[in-house]
């Protein structure tokens, strides 16, 4: 079995994490890749589940020491993917899967296009994300209308990626997940169709 | 529902028939595109099912008339896709399955790119696909040889497919093409994702 990688996009709101719950025992193993941050940890976030909350310091040193996979600066913090995590679930074959926007999608097609598949997932309508954003009344109104700003630039990258999901329906969407993840593990990377081709011409099995 | 397009390429006797054939139950409703061909039908083979058998005069101005979604000399003679009934099979939101050469996967590629998956589905080595060959004697030795020329020059086209399926084992094989084929239903044309893009500001649901 090959490692492989699963891009996610979309509105926060959209119901990314729903969706994997759902599908989490249809898509067999997965490491679900978690960012790190210079944020303060918000009420009820933990680290190592929610982020990986760090110092300014260790942020900058690990930027300077190449170990982001991609990072990026949001009102003043970063928030990147550190790179051993990801590499060592690839190579023990499986599937990681991440959450994150669209600009942070365009740095991991650059640096690891060959193993990537995404998919933005997304209410139907502009109309229903704000509702969903409301009725869970976790943000003040301000952070909601960013994420309403921030969703009507996004969706404008929808093309970039390889699926699109609308979550409408939690179990349509979580299946159609399912069938893209496990697809997703089957894309081979460059490395591997070549090692393929030689061991395919040279005969022995 | 959208309609999609599913390429399968690999050498004869890889076993694709075989592979769909298994998948069938897990796939949901499809049209398998059946080439048209000038040359004369062999022993047991069935117009409208092998291929569409038609004369050099009929073929001929079907290609002036625009007919075929792609079309190729073979050994002097013609085969390729009409172009209608795989329109139909789309805006019916059906999954069309071809079952062309790689030259047949480009030009699909280059017309209708936007509604492709492809799949290359091959036996784990050359050696294998030469003894399936000869155990399957349906064909004399020439034949087979020439196939066998064909497999090496097609293999070393892998890496123009969005997926390669190893048949090593049948029933692996076949559930490795019902993922994809149920993943290509899922993707999205350009058209389709400006819609979607105009339905999701427009807030009407």
């Amino acid at each position: 079995m090959n490692g492989a990688i699963l891009v996610l996009s979309g509105p926060s709101g959209a119901g990314k994490s729903t969706i994997i719950e759902h599908a989490s025992d249809q898509i067999g193993e997965y490491y679900f890749s978690i960012s790190t941050t210079t944020r303060p940890p918000r009420e009820g976030e933990l680290d190592g589940v929610d982020y990986y909350f760090v110092s300014r310091e260790i942020f900058e040193e690990d930027i300077k020491a190449g170990q982001f996979l991609e990072y990026a600066t949001v009102h003043n913090n970063y928030y990147g993917t550190s790179l051993k995590p990801v590499k060592e679930a690839l190579s023990e074959g499986k599937l990681v899967i991440f959450d994150i926007d669209v600009q942070g999608h365009r740095l991991v097609q650059a640096k690891m296009g060959d193993f990537v598949t995404s998919a933005f997932i997304t209410p139907p309508t502009l109309n229903e994300l704000e509702k969903r954003l409301y009725a869970r009344s976790t943000d003040n109104d301000t952070v909601i209308k960013n994420r309403i700003e921030n969703a009507k630039k996004e969706i404008q990258a929808v093309n970039e990626f390889d699926f699109v999901i609308i979550n409408d329906v939690v179990e349509i969407a979580s299946s159609k997940f399912a069938t893209i993840a496990n697809a997703s593990r089957l894309k081979k990377s460059a490395e591997e169709l070549e090692k393929l081709v030689i061991h395919w011409q040279d005969g022995s099995k």
